[in-house]
């Protein structure tokens, strides 16, 4: 063709875009499906909305966000609306919603899996395509819709094959943090979201960082300076000293119980202070009669980044590590989370309707179940190659491969170019477990030749005691008829 | 929340774009499982492209395509480089074997299922977002890799549920079309796109469209003219003779033979259609073998519309018909379908690199199983709601429910508000088998009161036998610890 010639353009993915290869797919999948299966033994419906909504639709509440856009990947149709991918599966489960209200059973319980897009500095690790498995409840105000979540989700982790002390799902209420602004008056109310942030960041930054933050600002080493939310320095202890209610309960004999009756003491006398105390209360309630105290636990340094919360939130942290070839240790940190967000149908309909949700990063997720080596990731059957040792013959190859295909294995006859050398490498490459081979002197005799190559490796790493094997050919002629019997003799033994 | 009032955007989507609710995505996700299984027994492994691609990458092979990246969705990097959201998934895959060539054991056999996005006018079942689901062998130039895709294809017809009769995958090979236009001299070779656009139109205009597109063009009846090939009426008429080889081979006693006679005959002095025929051969030799003949036929009409092809082209045709409620038949066509693009991967590197492949529409296609009752998409296991009688009594409730999902029910407690009426109403919508209540009374009894909704659903339908369930009350009550054994017992009753 000329224009091959014209233009050559580079084999390249645009940056922060990851191509997944079956390993890490078969991972993802196990995961999606044991996930699936949790969600709809809990009564949830599938649902998929589409990659693209309208921007307005999608609303702003993503983190650090400041320009129109920012953190989106938007187009304008056209028609000059302009659209953008979801960047989470919440925004647009709310559009559906609001669009959707009176034809549903409420509450609108759904699950959905699929890629989100965030238009973001890509970095190690950090995709700007990934994908998310969320859960959600339109139409429940209770804390019961919450507790549920919670539940929920320490059952999709142990369905993914955590056990007891490999997680936490670690449970706040971002209505304790406005209990504390109502204390310190209507100004500081005003700065909730910087405050947010600024306690988001104790993670990384130290309770010093966070001071500095929830103060004038703070200068990083780099010399950038991140302006404070402007709070005097009582206004920041408050702050403070409410987020070290966690460090505090972590040394307690009954930390939630500790925990609920500080929140109680310092904030029970504010209206918002008030009500998250007595849904968490409840919260705790219902999770105990489930017996899964081990897999939860209260902690107000939970803040986690989205806007658009207004209640209880919530964040799954996997406590199980591994380690890297070096000895130096893995670290996992935050796999999902989610919370209440009351406020975001009633964007569309300007009437509250309530919900609550959790969401789990897949990719993140998965990588570490691999790592852990908990994910049951099927591994699939054993795969026999038969080689194209005649082209002229390819008719019988092909019958062959179809003859261990019905017999359960997985098959392929070689449609590729090259030798019988080349085949056998290319086998060899695929992992397969034998080679098959009719040649033209096996072909005249109504013989196969089958080549053993799961034994040959096995012999060649030295994996196996070489004297239980040996009276085992690694080579071995079977009569044509016999090829399907002989194979799964062999993978039985 | 002050912004809910300053601006309200309104619910909707972007148009052609839809939601996919829970019947739908069983269907689709059953038939995906179907086809994966089927790609997985053939060895072929799973492989994810991001949605992303470089518009460059992506190339022009759409049809109708004109302008710039018309009929993609494209947006600027913030390098300025343009992106485009992935057509299909093919043009991802030659961008991807390019990419990692060396490191690829070859042929490259990968099977991909995932959205794709078309910016094109939407239309009555014509999305600009949809499921496809691809096998692809990359670096396999004979005839062997395309006869595997149709067999693969008619392979995954048959795993969906259809059988011989329901289905039929047509083959042709676009290099006859270049060995009448050798035929017709240089000039008209040139031609060959819209040549090829014309015949593939032959469906919807019939033979007499089909002639005025390859002569000066074609005024439809709105008025809007189409310009032609530009062939004078000779050549049009030597290239209505190959396509109608179709039509005659129908009436013989064996087509297959018949269209292969043919095409020697008339195109196998030409290096392109003698290749052609040669492949063709091969084909349906190595075809024969597999025994699966009535699947799939010859087809000079066939012409597909995408514009990389290069060699042999096919397209999988649903022949099984349903009704709409009206008694109108309900046409389904074609389902998906393929070739071979040896010059796609070259685009890139610049050396050739055979590739062939086939993609199914996962929603059009799992559409038309549903319709035709052929797809066994696994119902769901029966729901029981737990009622949210006493509303201090959450804690019971989410017991109640994990034991009925301990024994393999999906259940869910009632997290909404409302009272009894209300939630049974919404016990009803979603299609629960039971309902569970335990109200003040049944408390302090020890009882559990049962609803049998299914069964009150068949008498109010009046679907059953009244005397054969009379004796079986709708409404019963049981010891609490006998609530998950009397369940049971009723569903296998």
């Amino acid at each position: 063709m000329a224009k091959t010639k014209a233009f050559k353009p580079k084999a390249r993915r645009p940056r922060g875009f990851e191509d997944r290869a079956a390993d890490v797919l078969r991972a993802e999948r196990a995961l999606v499906a044991a996930a699936s299966g949790v969600y709809e033994r809990w009564g949830f419906e599938p649902l998929e909305t589409p990659a693209f909504e309208y921007a307005d639709a999608l609303g702003k509440f993503l983190p650090d966000e400041e320009r129109p856009n920012e953190g989106v990947f938007a187009l304008q149709d056209d028609d000059e609306q302009w659209m953008a991918l979801r960047y989470d599966l919440t925004a647009p489960l709310a559009r559906f919603a609001a669009e959707n209200f009176q034809n549903l059973a409420k509450p609108f319980r759904r699950y959905q899996f699929g890629e989100v897009w965030r238009n973001e500095k890509p970095g190690p690790g950090r995709f700007r395509q990934f994908v998310q498995c969320d859960a959600d409840s339109v139409g429940a105000g209770g804390p019961a819709a919450d507790a549920e979540m919670i539940a929920l989700a320490a059952e999709v982790m142990g369905a993914a094959g955590l056990t007891e002390g490999d997680f936490l799902i670690r449970v706040n209420d971002r209505r304790l943090l406005d209990g504390v602004l109502e204390q310190l008056g209507d100004a500081a109310a005003e700065k909730r979201l910087r405050v947010l942030r600024a306690i988001d960041k104790l993670d990384r930054l130290g309770l010093e960082g966070v001071e500095q933050l929830l103060g004038a600002g703070r200068k990083d080493e780099s010399g950038d300076f991140t302006e404070g939310a402007g709070l005097d320095a009582g206004q920041a202890a408050k702050v403070l000293s409410f987020v070290e209610i966690q460090s505090l309960a972590a040394e307690q004999a009954d930390p939630t119980r500790f925990t609920l009756d500080r929140l109680t003491a310092t904030l029970g006398e504010t209206s918002s202070g008030k009500a998250a105390v007595g849904d968490l209360e409840a919260i705790v309630d219902m999770l105990d009669a489930l017996g899964k105290s081990p897999s939860w636990t209260l902690d107000t340094t939970v803040v986690r980044g989205l806007g658009y919360y207004t209640g209880p939130v919530f964040e799954a942290e996997l406590l199980a590590s591994a380690t890297y070839e070096d000895g130096s240790p893995m670290r996992f940190g935050s796999v999902g989370g989610g919370g209440r967000y009351d406020d975001l149908v009633a964007r569309f309909t300007g009437q509250a309707v309530p919900a609550t949700g959790f969401s789990f990063g897949v990719s993140r997720f998965a990588a570490a179940l691999s790592a852990l080596g908990r994910l049951d990731a099927a591994e699939p059957d054993p795969l026999v190659v038969v080689v194209a040792a005649e082209k002229d013959r390819m008719a019988d190859y092909f019958r062959l491969a179809a003859e261990l295909r019905a017999a359960g294995l997985r098959a392929e006859s070689f449609v590729g170019g090259g030798n019988m050398g080349k085949q056998l490498k290319y086998a060899d490459r695929r992992g397969a477990a034998f080679a098959v081979i009719v040649g033209s002197e096996e072909r005249e005799a109504g013989t196969v030749a089958v080549k053993d190559l799961a034994l040959g490796k096995r012999l060649a790493e030295k994996m196996t005691d070489r004297s239980e094997w040996e009276e085992r050919p690694q080579q071995f002629t079977v009569p044509r008829d016999g090829l399907v019997a002989a194979i799964l003799e062999r993978l039985q033994g």
